[in-house]
């Protein structure tokens, strides 16, 4: 059953059924020495979400990692360019997220996302994708006064002039996590810091191993 | 600007910016010796799209080539749980698992899909993601009388007693690829051979390279 267009319409349910690969999850992860996951970058706009997860993929591709990194970017424009901004789309950007990051994980990579996404339930129902193992909330904690310095696109400055709308952190909430797996300290680290202290958990926790 | 919720309404195109991210599709490439692409399988349901694209993967995995089988199976139930089977939800699954397969192989994966894919249009709306050289048409071309033979879920039977409406093959047609790049035939071969087959195309034009 491999169609996207010439199922009989209704029961899709009895007829689905798993092919079980031949190659797995687990046969990647040995061929490559790394244990595949998801690290969830989550935190303010100008945090340094982005930044700090494309220097812990270049730390890591430079030890022969293989790793993916998905931000706004890569997905906005493309396989959620027909989602707008309702609070409908939103939660359906996030779950589409988080069910291209569970393939890519499937296919042994260590993936990166990089979202404010603010709202606890999102970032839960995306962390309940995954084995807890798996799942690594890493919370980039940078206060607002320090992202408005840096406001490097100026977001701020129009949100505050009322000219964005619901604007984390300035009139929409930002939900802080209650237990990410790391904390990283915006205010006071570089990011190359930050990175650092994600690489060292990822190395403490056995997700890259020495060759 | 990386977030799902909190932009302005209305107006990303001014604000979203592709960032360059370190590690590029040429680093992962040069890092696996094998040429990313999309090796996309059409063909009638039972034609052994999926069958001959699991041998592919293994062939190629015991190579130590990374790979990615997307199919039905594991894209339905999940990033494509929310649409049904009118027109435009074909349309838009298909077009997101075009997105999603141009991630992986900017991923540097040799990515691989099994999907009936019947119509021409939507075909070519995936190949235009890509490059020419990335999508590799494999046509597996199996007869209606076979794929009828070996119905190993009960599809033709059902469809030809009137319980599925709109099966490929029996009420709606099935537009054959005019110039895939691998023509299989489905009757005369094993999945074996078929499978050799695409892996000598991948040799010859260089999508993997010896060590």
């Amino acid at each position: 059953m491999s169609s996207a267009s010439t199922l009989e319409k209704g029961s899709i349910e009895s007829n689905v059924v798993w092919h079980h690969h031949i190659v797995d999850k687990r046969l990647r992860a040995r061929l490559k020495s790394q244990k595949p996951c998801l690290i969830w970058f989550t935190g303010l706009s100008a945090a340094g979400k982005s930044t700090v997860a494309g220097l812990v993929e270049k730390k890591l591709t430079e030890d022969i990692k293989h790793t993916y990194l998905l931000d706004g970017d890569n997905v906005r424009y493309n396989l959620c360019k027909d989602l707008g901004f309702s609070e409908d789309d939103r939660v359906e950007n996030i779950r589409r997220i988080g069910e291209v990051s569970k393939l890519f994980v499937d296919c042994g990579i260590i993936t990166l996302c990089a979202f404010i996404s603010p709202f606890r339930n999102d970032r839960r129902m995306v962390r309940n994708l995954f084995e807890s193992y798996e799942f690594i909330e890493v919370f980039v904690d940078t206060s607002l006064e320090e992202c408005e310095r840096r406001d490097p696109k100026g977001m701020y400055k129009k949100a505050r002039a009322g000219k964005i709308k619901e604007f984390t952190g300035i009139d929409s909430p930002y939900e802080r996590p209650e237990k990410p797996e790391i904390h990283l300290n915006g205010d006071e680290h570089t990011p190359d810091e930050l990175a650092n202290q994600v690489i060292r958990y990822l190395q403490q926790n056995n997700y890259i191993l020495n060759h």
